[in-house]
């Protein structure tokens, strides 16, 4: 049979490492964090190197950040490269364990409330909790698809353990999904082009 | 800020490349190519390199395999490392994109019935069509969780336009499954330990 591709990588942008200098540790409240996930999601638009989603990982008992992530789609080159699997796995590259429980108790920032796909990822990680900025309908008006996640999904990952805290500067992170809807950024669309974009 | 990981990859194993050696393309059948889906996913519980499940990538107009993926969570240490994840990424790395059906209309054959998080991916993947073996209850059964997946799921899926089969060689694919199971294969849970496995 054919030689078929083995491996699979990806890669932050440089402009992530300039970023974070501008930014100091430990980062204790909420908002603090929030506003580095919006901030990278924000600057992932300006750079053009991807869609307009930023997430951290944080230590909740040291404050210390662990890994982040940005939208990286059409940059890297794949569907599964959401900002949220894409800090989710670099704190798992990082600590060395695909379980991140086993490494303190962690938390997920999100810029945007998760995608179908992500939603599904975050008890496979080891998180302890979640923290989201905009809202599914925020994507939505930008042209943003969040697939098929259930209704009760906040109550699910509950019944599992994690704490999820929603709409933490839901207005800064919505801004920059509308900012790019209206900029007529790229909205890649699977197949057809008929469908809406995901996130 | 500290200097974080910015990295993160991952390699089938070198098995893999010895036992396409032994299958002919072109893969015409469904049962063809859920044959060596769940061939990888059985070679993966023997070579010790992650759970009990196998995934390939077929160009459904060529009947060409264009991808395949085995689950190795454990081995590269990622929690999105799922062997559907892996065969949808390899797929795009090797065609370069990160829509599918850029390339032909891509079918992704799966030994077991996809998680909440890999159903999710499926619709970001660009792949038209989704053959699965063993079901949900056969992967509860061998101590897997499914996560939490919409009970409609097929249908959701379908009123996206991606044609869905289930229960293609079930008993096959479920006796690697249980096979796991009884053989005290690693069960790796997240957190505590009470939960059940992701698959």
């Amino acid at each position: 049979m054919n030689s078929l591709t083995s491996h699979c990588q990806f890669e932050l942008p440089a402009w992530v490492g300039l970023l974070l200098q501008d930014w100091q540790e430990p980062l204790r409240t909420t908002s603090q964090r929030m506003e580095l996930a919006v901030a990278l999601s924000a600057e992932n638009i300006r750079q053009q190197t991807g869609g307009p989603f930023g997430a951290i990982v944080v230590n909740e008992e040291t404050s210390q950040l662990v890994s982040v992530g940005v939208n990286l789609v059409t940059t890297v080159g794949l569907s599964m490269a959401h900002a949220e699997i894409v800090a989710l796995s670099l704190a798992q590259s990082s600590t060395g364990e695909w379980d991140l429980s086993c490494s303190g108790p962690m938390q997920l920032v999100t810029s945007c409330e998760p995608c179908a796909m992500c939603f599904g990822a975050v008890p496979w990680s080891g998180v302890k909790s979640l923290i989201c900025g905009a809202r599914k309908s925020d994507a939505e008006v930008a042209g943003f698809d969040e697939g098929d996640k259930p209704g009760d999904w906040v109550k699910l990952l509950q019944r599992r353990n994690i704490v999820v805290q929603c709409s933490v500067l839901r207005a800064e992170a919505a801004a920059i999904l509308a900012q790019y809807g209206d900029s007529g950024g790229t909205i890649y669309n699977v197949g057809s082009g008929e469908a809406p974009d995901q996130q």
